[in-house]
């Protein structure tokens, strides 16, 4: 990790050190018990902060390109509140992270327990996790209250939080871990799972936040934006549904699971598009079965049918796409092409 | 039930059957799959009308008030406006009973099975929940984007949401049903749990925002009413608990299980106030142990201690106080003493 990345993480992170302390202090303030004053604060550290914190970030960065600044040069006043929009978009994730382990009995998450398994715990999780949302809007209104553009901030949490929840749902309906049924799934589908549980609050929110701040407001900005952080959104989820699957553990750092766990990726629905009445039948035994040959068989039968070549042509059309629509972006505004251009060099090529 | 209210209910009932249509609407311009929409009406169906509406309703019943006319008088737009708002509390009360019910392991809620044991539902019932308090925030963006008082809306509800979840929180890290220990109750706390779990949403919020769609919004009358309704609620729920334990099932409609729950109620903690070593050691010993036995060695002790005498001067007092509050209301800025009154009117002396 470069020294300014370390350093705007390390700034990043002290924010939300004086976010909990203010969070802290309006418990105080209704002369909570002290019990339950230590176990929302514990509940905001242990689900926060521990991941790669790229969502929060990058409504900073985003600023910073819109205020033709860095964040280093940002006062603490003006910092503190960008860095605040990017908090609540964590706190947000937070909350969907903490639920989302629940419903799919997941067992780690960013290398520690999850929540819901820590010892006394359990089902307290679900209060918790409504904690976590009910803590954007103490924070917002504690700082943003008096700003023209507050009533913009509450619709667009509002909005984007029902999406990620009406993606979620279509995601578990679609796909029980316990009952495979192929015919449950569809390209259709699959791109409407990732568009609303993913790219809305990873790659809209962000920057529509920063946008607000900067006071560049219209409908036309947001949806030019919009426009290309959403297919933007959807070609990072199927970059990880297929490396999900083709990535090496050394190049994704952990061990794919989406075949075994019977998940709706981009890369079973490709395979069911093309697939020969044979294939099928093989992809039906096989798919989301829990043992290592027939995820082996799954994998073989993928790589046969060229997937990974489809894949990559999804790739370079979809990257010349967006290189095109970010090219005839209207600035006239304040909005600012290096923006958009910021987000595909973070998702294309990745490997991790 | 009287014809009036008959006719109340089901004008507020229709309103509902609206206000699913618009949700349902709103799913379809996303161009969402059927099986997922039916799943969210499923949902909303299931959980938000199936109670007594009290909340609701008092919406309406405190807009007629203060503005001097009755509810079958108002033009069906403006009825609509008011009784979405009375529908917002119902939505957000299911977004609670959803997640309280998984919590609390219950099996049953208004004579029906509890969501999450519906067949196929389990742990989306998290979901779900999130789902019918991003309800809220749809219709209140469609039907008051436009009026002045939308942003005291939007605060109004978050402030109150995240009351509630602090009440849940303290409820829920005081009183855990297998392990019993008497040591973690106290007055002060159970002040703290029914206020803040049940007083804001219950009784300060549909009064609130009512006033706010009257023009009544003074920090001033808002106190006004917070100082009367919050003691009132408390009220409420100490005859709760009372009835849990001394009313008969044919009172209550129900029977209590206070005891055998471990709950952390106004009875038992009236009891731990006063009671002689040798008392203590026998609610130790059976408060909180799921027999019948146990169950009523506790209820004989609570008789032979008085708690009725005490229950009895604490509503004497409590009404009393209130009444004069009431009394020295100022209505010179429009609001009225009346929606006190009603209020207090329909607690007092309820016996279900």
């Amino acid at each position: 990790m470069s020294s300014t990345k370390e350093l705007a993480k390390e700034r990043f992170l002290k924010v939300f050190n004086n976010a909990v302390e203010e969070l802290k202090e309006v418990l105080v303030s209704y002369k909570m018990p002290q019990e339950a004053i230590d176990w929302f604060v514990r509940n905001l550290e242990y689900n926060t902060p521990g991941g790669k914190l790229n969502r929060g970030l990058s409504v900073i960065d985003t600023y910073a390109i819109l205020n033709n600044t860095t964040f280093d040069k940002l006062s603490d006043e003006e910092y503190e509140k960008v860095a605040l929009l990017g908090w609540s978009i964590e706190l947000l994730q937070a909350y969907f992270l903490v639920a989302d382990d629940m419903m799919d009995q997941s067992k780690t998450r960013r290398g520690q327990s999850c929540w819901y398994l820590v010892e006394g715990v359990n089902n307290i999780a679900i209060n918790d996790s409504f904690m976590l949302e009910g803590a954007i809007y103490v924070l917002l209104k504690k700082h943003f209250r008096n700003d023209p553009y507050y009533v913009d901030l509450l619709d667009l949490f509002h909005e984007v939080t029902f999406q990620t929840e009406l993606g979620q749902l279509l995601d578990l309906v679609t796909a029980d871990e316990n009952i495979v049924d192929l015919d449950k799934f569809s390209l259709d589908k699959h791109s409407f799972i990732v568009i609303f549980k993913t790219a809305y609050y990873s790659f809209y929110l962000p920057v529509a936040l920063a946008m607000f701040m900067s006071g560049i407001n219209s409908e036309e900005d947001l949806k030019q934006v919009r426009d290309i952080l959403i297919p933007l959104g959807e070609y990072f989820q199927i970059q990880d549904d297929y490396l999900d699957c083709f990535g090496t553990p050394e190049q994704i750092g952990k061990i794919g699971t989406d075949i075994k766990d019977n998940k709706c990726s981009w890369v079973i629905n490709q395979a069911l598009l093309i697939a020969t009445p044979e294939q099928r039948k093989v992809l039906d035994e096989n798919y989301g079965q829990k043992n290592d040959e027939s995820e082996q068989i799954c994998k073989d039968l993928f790589k046969s049918m060229n997937i990974e070549k489809i894949y990559n042509d999804y790739e370079e059309s979809i990257v010349a796409k967006l290189r095109q629509q970010i090219e005839q972006i209207d600035e006239s505004r304040g909005l600012k092409k290096d923006v958009l251009t910021a987000f595909l060099g973070k998702v294309y090529k990745r490997s991790k």
